[in-house]
């Protein structure tokens, strides 16, 4: 084990050379005309895979194709079974817009003290990558990994992962396993690293407010037509009230009440009102009252406008009744609430609400449903452990806001619980201009890596 | 006069040939890379009244440049003070976005029957033009014109005149006339020839609401800080309850109740709701309750979003917190309510409704005053003759819920009123996609200018 942890300082620079190779790729997949791009990356990662001893090939979808990378099967291990861990990540980002706001163009990787910075960084590529590294340096320096790993790398997860679960599905047995392991969540700091116990869902919808047929001047129709942009923001200034509570009949019905023992645990995770809200840059801190700034953001449900769209954006001025206003709403989920069912109150209660002086449509983006598991079985445990020894300190429990959709499909289909082990820090701006990845975060990520599977292979 | 209505009749194709020429450049004043095209356009113009025998000149301002042209001085008139009298123009349009909604590009101009299709057809290059058509049938068919006329057409009316009250004073002596004859108004149909008698005013402003320093991931962060777009809607929505009246405090204070006799006045306006509804394509018409479409549009204050701006508006979705959004406003005004006074009661509200946990900037935008003039003098009553005998029906008399916000300017620095004849139909997609000019209105606008002439020189 020496012989691997030795081998993972000492190659730390290339490691960090080959991330930027990656990182290079603008692999976005929301965005159609990056799908070259984003072949591309699947590609670099396939080929890297093998160059360091994996049995890794690109499988197609009908959607992006995913990279599937095994670890060699020994052939003793016939006998008794070895156990088997999945390593899920994606090779996908987010959009890198708005471009002005970057310091240095997104997909030119630059370093700054410990800091990589690059889209997709930490979201997903860092995280993923640490882990490949910690099985590199067992094959390259001839230690026998002691269970057998297939990673899974998705090009979707983005824009909703819509292939994996048909993929899953598919090749069910040859991915059956004892858990997954996931590094896509986020630690308070460095002396903090975390177990994500929990996750929240989403409900992605856009809703598009219709009105006269094209534009019109405002002087000569103005006052004997509704104008559907403030019709629009009328509708969505109804869904929350002032006490941050969202008014949609029956949005709460599902939801599990946090626990006194949960409560309790959240408020040991170190927080700073101040230097987050100063962090935030925002003049004053909002949420749903009753509730911490920690709890809101990780164990209560929300809704967003990601985004507003209606009549002329550019330059000066242009007198006119807009034609339609459209919103991007998400709602974030938790525990038991499912985004089907969100998506229809939703839509039913801004049907229900739309004046008959404009049309109203609104159209289901993607959707996942939260996830919670007990952080007291002996998985659990070997991850913690692992933690503590790469990290050196004692580790936390955390609740996630953001996102992991697949984590319930691979629920469902493998039926495996997932071990999440994120490595990026609050400030690593995900989904946001200057991403970055912490290359502290990648070193202890890489030593917990390789831990992580003596400890599980013994549970 | 014979000589004259006979020229305008048989040089009609060629008039129609030139006018598309006129059209063919994208004039766009409020677009900075259209610049060139709209110095471009007033050359045009002046080298085209100077063909005609106008004395035409390009006037420089701190804008775009004004065209100044004068019809020859007889030298015998100084002894008898001849009437002189100020046409006004604009040859800027509006931008043409957005394109796709356009039938044939906007500056190819078209002709479907008699309708000529193109940005800037009906507002204002067709119109102007009539009244230099007119000027070009007394000149060339040695015809004698019983007034002085003297041509201002400025190339800044869709970005507020900000030139011209500075022109207009600078060259007060030089521009000193009886009145002012303005075609930049509409008519109900080519039976209903008009004179418009008020004008609403207009104030512009952009509402920025500003949140986190950045985009901010959904997941992370959501729940813990305001969203900045749910934050303008909840204050846009605030602006206008459900019977469409403004309830921004102080707003309706300077209006003017509309008199018994202008009710009775605007109710003879041929008007059918239904196909005014089914013109508009919405479901069903909207308007400050207790007023009639028609005294809605043209004689009642307004509140308008004329775009909305905020976060990911791409293709497919982006989970973010958006840093910030914005609305483009404008407020139609009536007589004697005053832009700077209503940009003032506005800010004051929005700044009073803003919730503490993010910040509000607001932008003045352009401004103009309404207008309203009796209807009843001897110009005026000179004009309808002429209306009457160009288009051989009773004229009406209007209101325009439209701004022509040079138009106090021309009273406040020349002292005089000024005569609104427009010929835009009410289909002529003024600002909207598709905009057009009747080829019909353009020859009785021709008939009705060079007959307005000798009506004025005798009043």
């Amino acid at each position: 084990m020496q012989n691997v942890l030795a081998y993972l300082g000492e190659n730390e620079p290339r490691f960090v050379r080959e991330l930027c190779d990656y990182l290079r790729f603008p692999s976005v997949s929301a965005q159609s005309h990056h799908r070259s791009e984003v072949e591309a990356a699947a590609r670099w990662l396939v080929d890297h895979c093998q160059s360091i001893g994996l049995d890794a090939q690109l499988r197609p979808t009908d959607g992006n194709p995913v990279v599937v990378a095994q670890t060699p099967r020994p052939a003793s291990a016939s006998s008794h079974r070895r156990r088997h861990f999945l390593l899920y990540g994606h090779y996908d980002v987010q959009p890198a817009e708005p471009l002005d706001l970057w310091k240095s163009p997104p997909f030119e990787p630059r370093i700054e003290g410990r800091s990589l910075f690059a889209r997709g960084a930490c979201d997903n590529k860092g995280q993923h990558f640490a882990h490949l590294k910690a099985v590199e340096a067992y094959l390259k320096t001839n230690t026998e990994l002691p269970c057998d790993l297939t990673f899974v790398v998705e090009g979707e997860e983005e824009v909703g992962s819509k292939s994996l679960a048909p993929f899953l599905r598919k090749n069910r047995n040859e991915l059956r396993c004892d858990a997954t392991v996931i590094s896509d969540t986020g630690i308070p700091d460095l002396k903090h690293p975390a177990l994500t116990y929990a996750l929240r869902g989403i409900c992605a919808m856009e809703v598009k407010v219709h009105g006269p047929s094209r534009d019109l001047h405002s002087g000569i129709c103005g006052g004997s037509v509704d104008n559907p942009a403030l019709a629009l923001c009328q509708l969505l200034a109804r869904l929350r009230d002032k006490n941050g509570r969202i008014t949609i009949p029956g949005f709460y019905d599902d939801v599990i009440p946090l626990s006194a023992y949960e409560r309790k645990q959240l408020a040991r995770i170190p927080f700073n009102e101040a230097a987050y809200r100063k962090f935030l840059g925002v003049p004053k801190l909002f949420g749903e009252r009753g509730y911490t700034p920690q709890e809101q953001r990780t164990a209560r449900p929300t809704i967003e406008i990601n985004g507003l769209t209606s009549g002329y954006q550019g330059e000066g001025s242009k007198t006119i009744i807009p034609a339609w206003a459209s919103a991007k709403l998400t709602f974030r989920l938790v525990p038991n609430q499912k985004p089907q069912r969100i998506h229809k109150v939703v839509a039913k209660h801004l049907k229900r609400l739309c004046p008959p002086t404009v049309r109203i449509t609104i159209e289901g983006g993607h959707g996942g449903e939260p996830y919670l598991v007990p952080p007291t079985g002996p998985l659990a445990q070997a991850a913690l452990r692992s933690l503590k020894s790469a990290f050196g300190c004692e580790p936390v429990l955390l609740r996630e806001g953001g996102s992991i959709p697949i984590i319930s499909d691979f629920k469902k289909i493998l039926g495996v619980d997932a071990l999440m082990l994120g490595l990026a820090l609050p400030d690593d701006n995900p989904h946001s201009p200057n991403e970055k990845f912490s290359l502290d975060a990648f070193a202890k990520g890489m030593r917990m890596s390789a831990l992580l599977w003596q400890e599980l292979a013994s549970t």
